[in-house]
């Protein structure tokens, strides 16, 4: 990108920061800080359109998916030419393009659009339909974390040999690529970095925004070695296994990067502080540790859901044919069952589990039906909606810009009692 | 690493720069800057030990590179100490301390070694006994080089289905490894960017130096990326090939993270500002787009030199078989015996490069000796060793610390006529 699109890039941002409807028309001039850009942009009211509130926010998520998808295509350009303006061959620059179209626009996106839909919720307002057209608006943030989840998603793929992901075959397995696919995921993580440098670079939370996405990959790539060498595909070892173990898998596999990153990357950008005094009680808040405190726990409520829902849930309503049972998955049902089991029981899960078998995969099902798995499931998801309701209803709220309960209720109400 | 800890690696840093001797024995004051520290720091002389200033430059490299790894040890423990303190199970911090022994200190260390030589000859002096024997001392930008270069290694290796490095199996091939390889490399990658804000968050160029691994991890990704296309594995096309492509892969896979980026690091922990004054011509230097200029044609030097190497050097002296004419590699030799060769020359290449046949990878050999390639190399090299020369002479030197020419002169003297 040249210095001028560079700077009506951060203008864009800047202008998503203070509720502006449209971008300005101008481009070139400096702009230093969120709070230089606040002090002056009410003197140059005429740079911009009038405001449109339309609500988007209750708007269906498909319709979100499709708005994401079409702002995504001007940080796909912009990331194809950051690439080629390297001067690398033409074929390079094609196979760059492949990566990202078949990796990273890819799936329902909902946790893309949270960050958005926090955004909206700690504003106080839907963001207007303005505030959508442009790029860096509100795919600023969506882009990089669909960007950090491909970056995942291609490693996993290599690494648990799967075949198909979001209806597709896995990208490893397209024609040419192979292991490939390692060196594209690396650059993939580089497209956070690059996007982040491009329009975040003069906002005093650009270190922070850096050291979430540098956190968040240490403990995605934690919970992903815990995951492989707890349940490795080829030998069978029950006693290995332990809800203990299963619950740190969820939180540093799952619970960090899909519940904890959205919303702190919504929080930065709402320019909430690492600590303020609550109005309401007098205590000091440590919001972003607050919600830490929050999401995790429904990051593994969701991954005790994902488990229970591969066993229990009806194929053809869950979209997909549950393989944990024959994957030798340190799985929350395999975990609880074992906790259950009587000796017997016991003996019938090591000898069937992890094994590639229908006969086999049947005979530990049985064991799970034998020891109440799913009336075990109903009490625990009971118990942990109760817990993490008394948890978001602890909250302290402020007034204007800042941690609203329904960030986290949003995250609960979408997944409570949910069937797929 | 608890607070304490981390206040004590900070002020070891910092007493680093100052060019102190001995690590202040205290911990737990907040130190804000490196110019906060320089201005109290005189009034508690008695805090440091007098100053040894024994001069390691000239030291012999296994002298160095036994230093590093003793150092290593203090890097490598608070490494897996910030690993097993999120709580993970012992299986994976045994795994984590595996991936970090058998990966990262090996080899010769020689462009870790080099960030220290290009900040002795910047200050202008060898740093004494002392500043070596705290890790983040000089250990500190160098096991960064380190980490990266591992991460990026344990993924080649995977892509390139290697079988040893540096005298033991790859990594991927160590039993039950295989693509957990992978996530290994991210682990390491992450490490990283945890040495960075543990030793120099409080730093002005602290977002400098997370910049600076970002762009070398998407130049050396980029390499990766054509290197691979240009000359899969499984199909031969001699069309696809050019010295501008082995040109552009040598810059991006080789030039930008084995030259430019140990000494811009040592540049960057030297203070050497992005742009200066030169007191000698009175014009604007600026600094690390003169370094890059430099040593950017110095890595592909250096690469001409590997891939001649691999060619004619005795594997007796080289200390491995050379393989690229099997490997299908886009090398100097092959391209330039493309540019060089007649109809029928070009159609023994067409017929046997790339092929894991010994006859034909005599044939090409023989078409290799034909077109004079080992003049062609001589030539080449008497020709950019004295290029790179006239670049080198041309820097500005200012007093104090700063850019200087033996910082080039340095790497170039390294590689000039080597035989392995």
């Amino acid at each position: 990108m040249v210095g001028s699109q560079i700077a009506a890039v951060l203008v864009a941002v800047l202008a998503y920061f203070i509720g502006c409807s449209q971008v300005p028309s101008f481009v070139g001039c400096r702009v230093y800080s969120v709070q230089d850009f606040k002090t002056w942009v009410p003197y140059i009211p005429h740079l911009f359109e009038p405001r449109g509130n339309e609500p988007f926010a209750a708007a269906a998520a498909d319709s979100k998916r499709a708005r994401f998808l079409e702002a995504f295509k001007d940080v796909r350009t912009e990331l194809i030419g950051a690439f080629a303006a390297q001067g690398v061959p033409e074929d390079a620059q094609t196979w760059y393009a492949r990566t990202i179209d078949y990796n990273v626009p890819g799936g329902k996106l909902n946790r893309g659009i949270s960050v958005i839909d926090s955004v909206e919720i700690m504003k106080g307002r839907p963001l207007s339909k303005g505030e959508f057209s442009r790029p860096p608006c509100w795919d600023g943030p969506s882009s990089l974390y669909v960007s950090l989840q491909a970056f995942f998603l291609v490693m996993d793929d290599v690494m648990d040999k799967s075949i198909t992901r979001r209806g597709q075959p896995c990208y490893y397995r397209v024609p040419g690529v192979g292991t490939i696919s390692v060196n594209d995921a690396v650059l993939l993580e580089s497209a956070i970095y690059q996007l982040l440098k491009a329009h975040f670079r003069e906002d005093a939370y650009y270190v922070d925004l850096m050291e979430l996405f540098h956190e968040t990959t240490f403990q995605t790539s934690t919970g992903q070695l815990m995951d492989l060498i707890t349940a490795p595909e080829d030998s069978v070892d029950l006693s290995k296994l332990s809800l203990e173990k299963f619950r740190l898998i969820a939180l540093y596999k799952t619970a960090h990067y899909s519940f904890y990153l959205p919303v702190a990357l919504a929080m930065l950008m709402c320019e909430i502080p690492q600590v303020y005094q609550s109005k309401s009680t007098s205590k000091p808040v440590h919001p972003y540790a607050l919600a830490r405190s929050i999401l995790l726990p429904i990051g593994e409520y969701f991954q005790v859901q994902d488990d229970f829902l591969d066993f229990a849930a009806d194929p053809a309503v869950l979209g997909k044919i549950g393989t944990d049972i024959v994957d030798n998955k340190c799985s929350w049902c395999i975990n609880t069952a074992l906790d259950a089991a009587s000796p017997e029981q016991r003996a019938v899960l090591d000898a069937n589990y992890g094994r590639r078998d229908a006969g086999m995969e049947d005979r530990v099902k049985a064991v799970f039906e034998e020891v109440g798995l799913r009336e075990k499931y109903r009490a625990y998801e009971d118990k942990v909606h109760a817990e993490i309701l008394s948890l978001i209803e602890a909250v302290p709220e402020e007034e204007g810009v800042s941690l609203k309960r329904q960030v986290f209720i949003n995250f609960l109400d979408k997944i409570y009692k949910r069937q797929k």
